[in-house]
């Protein structure tokens, strides 16, 4: 009915709002009960039976049910015979105990102002399961974020991120920035994508890598950061996306690999408890029970080869040698049921930091965590060896002189030192056990996706 | 005298350590008075005097002291001989309480181990005050950001960077990422870093206002994000980096810019309480008096015009019609001793998305907070009217179809909202009483300097 207007000029707006209220969201009703509120939010689905119209208000603490009775306030009546779902919407009225309604509360409308108009809408966002394809779902952004099941994917998305912190800064870790506009290549020379840094030629971080090493010896030891990375690769799966957030740590002082994987299983049981804890709604909605994902006994340990082992015997696996590949990552998780730490990867498919075996020069003293069926972290320890690590670089014919500038603090006093990487996406998708990654990405950036 | 051996073959390396002992920090030496402990960190200073040698230990926590005597083990006689500052070692010791000790402790040597010897250094890492030109304190980041002013700058800047989040997690925000790679300019066309994103034109961004404003209208309604933005001014003042951290807040169902200002002040206090409790350590070695910054009466707000006022009839100063300069900003701060807000900005020198003022269109609901002479603040209301937006867009000669993905959300009922960016080293550099946004940084990216 409204769109006969523009939205200029829509006879609703901005006319007798109560603005001597404060706003009250739709999760504080109860402590209006027998009081008038004032509530906004989108109209998530109207019902007119009869005379009365049945409005549920959707903020982002949840929803609530307006009544608006023919027999109430002219004006209220005659605005909400013009209401389409996902206008934006204040309304006042008295707040009522009713056992029926979502959440035990309704409200008795008295006013009701359309603050904004919704058009027509490319697809419904109030049914149980939002029913459009991956593509409308991203093109059309706003819209699909604003199921409640993509509300409570990002508040635990949020949560996992908090956990990480919080875990980081109680033990004793600094929180840090490192450039993400850099010279060189972090990881190896491929899936850089070019900057043009003021005329010279710069590319975008793979990683904080080098950066967070150099952090450690910079005297702060223990530094975490929480920061987008890029990968200029040309996949389309579900698994990757060409930016996505990385919880990284680096540890100075510590002696192996083992010690990282060791806090970091910590960390990660202190997570998913505080999760359970704290977001039990938001898990609900979801329908995930998050202690399942991380059995109670100590996440297991394979060497890589014992895994290529394990993956032959159970599951006749061909792998490509000395690596895994997706298939393989999905089928150890299904065989250890649960997560697992894959250690002693080759040097040759790790970079050229990686920490060389003592006692098997050819292995590095690294790990990743599959997690979910995926990996979601690689970590290991470091060369902090200022001849080693030069040696390491030009082994892998990378120019050493590139990479002056980080070689170059390994002559001022170097501590063994080792960190991780984690990426938050994954570990979302993991935990919650969704099938992409794109459900855990705002706006996500693949292959084909510059805009939104 | 180690330097005679690579480091590599340098013969304390790995021998000897103590490593069923847990390490204890410096600050934890109390909790071993009289008995063994093992230490790790750097070598600050050593003072041979007669038999004894002092070495002044340096970790992550703070100081201590080591204590060689020629009577004590052999080994550790011989090894504290060829020892140079920023080697790091590690030692074992009976830790003793020690009125004339740093920290009232000090350790008797039985063992010491050096972990990576040092070269000779650029400069001198434990003068009281760092004396090295930026250009070299830069060079060799890694050495500058050893001096404990520098480590007392960084904890105190991750101290403020954790205040804003906490603040806004307890008001109902949460936390998100935004791209920065992106199709089109948020804050006009200029001043973008090209990328080459898998053969398509892309650009860093500027900030992440179009996205903040889409998850404002996706129903998340409160989001802050803490995140690197990008722009490529050719400038080279100790007020500009081409890389910074933005703080932002996006907030749905405001109706004035005022509410903005409020809020901000609120977390400000918070900030500034907080970093005072908690943090009186890191500012005292600073030399700053926190409160002494943001004064106790409510922060002034002054419109542009009456801020030109102030400044021609107090300062005679001229300023560029309808705008600030850096020397403007400067003597505002002086003349009402402290911050300021600055609002009633014209359009014209505002973006394209600022709302409007209802009573004067030709200004907008907008703001600028100065602190310590200097802008740290941007914010406003934004428009929300998608007929409102578009036409702006197409006022300031922006194509609209650029920005579709963004206009498009404005269709499906968006909220009024506002909001605000905080440069996060602006911040700290005014809180602090720094000179250089460089201070506050751990590796800037400016008009010459793409490395470290």
């Amino acid at each position: 009915m409204h769109e006969q207007y523009g939205q200029d000029q829509h006879p609703l707006r901005d006319a007798g709002r109560a603005r001597c209220l404060p706003r009250a969201l739709t999760s504080e009703a109860g402590a209006f009960a027998g009081r008038t509120a004032r509530l906004q939010g989108w109209v998530h689905r109207i019902r007119r039976i009869g005379v009365v119209t049945f409005v549920l208000l959707r903020d982002r603490s949840g929803l609530i049910q307006l009544v608006v009775d023919a027999a109430g306030p002219a004006a209220a009546t005659a605005a909400v015979a013009g209401l389409n779902v996902e206008d934006v919407i204040e309304v006042t009225g008295i707040v009522n105990a009713d056992a029926r309604a979502k959440g035990g509360y309704e409200v008795l409308v008295e006013t009701i102002v359309v603050l904004s108009a919704a058009a027509a809408l490319p697809f419904e966002v109030n049914l149980p399961q939002l029913k459009v394809g991956q593509d409308l779902a991203l093109d059309h952004r706003v819209l699909s974020l604003r199921h409640p099941r993509s509300q409570a994917i990002f508040r635990l998305k949020a949560a996992i991120i908090k956990a990480f912190r919080d875990f980081s800064g109680a033990e004793g870790f600094i929180e840090v920035q490192t450039p993400k506009i850099v010279a060189t290549a972090t990881e190896g020379g491929a899936n850089l994508f070019p900057v043009d840094y003021l005329g010279r030629r710069a590319y975008l971080a793979q990683s904080p890598q080098l950066y967070k090493q150099m952090l450690v010896l910079s005297g702060f030891e223990r530094v975490y950061e929480v920061g987008p990375v890029y990968r200029a690769e040309p996949h389309n799966t579900s698994r990757h996306v060409n930016e996505f957030t990385s919880l990284d740590w680096e540890i100075g002082f510590i002696d192996s690999a083992a010690e990282v994987m060791a806090l970091e299983e910590t960390m990660l049981r202190q997570l998913v408890a505080r999760l359970s804890t704290d977001h039990a709604a938001d898990l609900a909605a979801i329908g995930v029970e998050l202690a399942a994902r991380l059995p109670e006994r100590p996440i297991p340990r394979l060497t890589l080869g014992e895994a290529h082992a394990l993956l032959q015997r159970r599951r006749a696996k061909e792998l490509p040698p000395g690596d895994l590949d997706p298939e393989g990552e999905r089928l150890l998780c299904e065989l250890v049921a649960g997560p697992v730490f894959v250690t002693a990867w080759p040097a040759k498919v790790r970079p050229a930091y990686a920490q060389p075996c003592e006692d098997a020069p050819h292995l590095t003293d690294s790990f990743d965590l599959l997690l979910g069926g995926m990996e979601v972290t690689t970590g290991g320890r470091r060369i902090s060896d200022h001849g080693a690590l030069r040696a390491s670089l030009e082994n892998r014919g990378l120019d050493p002189g590139a990479f002056d500038f980080y070689l170059d603090a390994f002559r001022y006093g170097a501590p063994p030192h080792g960190g991780l990487a984690i990426g938050a996406e994954r570990l979302t998708v993991a935990l919650l056990g969704l099938s992409n990654l794109r459900e855990a990405t705002f706006f996500p950036r693949d292959l084909d996706r510059l805009t939104p």
